[in-house]
């Protein structure tokens, strides 16, 4: 890519759930969609019908004529996929959090275009709030791509590859351990005919919370108050579920050093 | 009470964060909030003016006049505190989750009036949503009860001490717990001299996506897709963090199982 282009058609390896919330918006902003390819030819065919973009059969019949190629597999699969795609000057990014720029430095132009969000089938993300981290092993190839991502997202940062490894450990800590709580609590709900809805207010409220207070302050509850009698009653009460009693034990006990050591 | 008459005067004993919040809502919704006691006399008093009312200087000497009486003290102090009160026709209720109504029975008209939510001074909450769990000793009381609290939220409903003793601790599950995941995340990410604000957007998207999608289905991550290389570098870059690799360990573990097994 000269330096005075900017990036006006994307491919993309991989057809699932990240693929096609990027390449939907991708489009919506005016960019071309090119080409796909996937192992799993469903996938990929599902995803060529909305996007009418082309399909490769294979990954080595994979065109490379789109000035960025987006990797959207899966992350063990990054390294050889990359090796396999052709040679060409387009530029070559991965969207994983763990995964370190440097397994695409056999390409000529690569980075990292990774979003930090959930993305799944069942619902529409706003992408225009989506953080995206971008990386590249080149300054012209990253203005490109921070270009790219500003048509996307009002929220655009430079980041390392060993800041986004720290991103994504925290965002399964924030995203899926969260999410085992609330599927947790949606279990012992159902198994005594209580309705799951009653929490959806304070799950949210919980969340907006910490727009406006620190997560320290905004802490409150048993083991925050260190009301020995109500984790204790908590326990007794989780006693059908010994796996769910561990995790309350081990996170009010560490909830309680925090405030009371 | 007379069973046409419905509570018009409502008094708090206790002055902290969900008496400030429930008088100001009751208050706004045209109820007269007519008398405070506290052991915290500067609460108290901080409390009497934001709402005009009077101060008790004693629990004894607490008028008991209002067609209500809302204990919002702490747990362990209810049952004492329902004790000295003067006698009254006035309906005493707490606001407890997890506290039996039986603890009131010393009194001729009692009830719970639990709001499932997270209050703090920093944040304003829409009361509209906030489920209100109701029970009282008699059908009459109950009724009023119920009535008053449809003036401030379209979300009440008839709850037992048991089921609201459940809905209690899941309750600490999704909120105290995730919030817990939220300090800890902002905690490694400082540590590095990255924005937890980062995190912000994925946060939010975590508890909305559950108004649309199952819990279960829901999960996404390392866990669930049983990446055992994400985790195990996720467990390494927690090496200084030996409680957290605790829970991380804990939780990833139980998310597998419920996939995997």
């Amino acid at each position: 890519l000269k330096s005075s282009k900017s990036i006006e058609t994307v491919s993309f390896v991989g057809s699932g759930n990240v693929a096609t919330h990027l390449a939907v918006a991708l489009k919506g902003a005016g960019v071309e969609v090119a080409e796909v390819f996937s192992e799993n030819t469903e996938n990929a065919k599902t995803f060529a019908i909305k996007l009418q973009c082309s399909i490769a059969e294979s990954i080595q019949n994979f065109k490379m004529t789109s000035d960025l190629t987006i990797l959207t597999v899966p992350d063990s699969k990054i390294v050889e996929v990359s090796k396999l795609l052709p040679d060409s000057d387009s530029i070559v990014v991965h969207t994983s959090g763990i995964t370190d720029i440097s397994v695409l430095n056999g390409r000529e132009h690569y980075g990292v275009f990774y979003p930090l969000q959930t993305f799944s089938k069942e619902r529409k993300v706003d992408i225009s709030e989506v953080p995206f981290c971008i990386e590249a092993n080149n300054e012209n190839d990253f203005n490109l791509l921070m270009e790219l991502a500003f048509k996307l997202s009002n929220n655009v940062k430079k980041v390392s590859s060993d800041q986004r490894k720290l991103l994504h450990l925290t965002a399964v800590m924030v995203n899926n351990f969260s999410n085992h709580m609330y599927h947790l609590a949606q279990e012992i709900l159902e198994n005594n005919n209580i309705d799951f809805d009653f929490l959806l207010p304070l799950i949210q409220e919980t969340a907006l919370k910490i727009n406006d207070v620190h997560p320290a302050k905004a802490q409150t509850g048993p083991a925050r108050r260190k009301d020995n009698s109500t984790i204790k009653e908590h326990l007794k009460m989780l006693n059908e579920f010994p796996e769910y009693q561990e995790i309350y034990k081990l996170l009010s006990e560490q909830i309680m050093k925090k405030y009371h050591e």
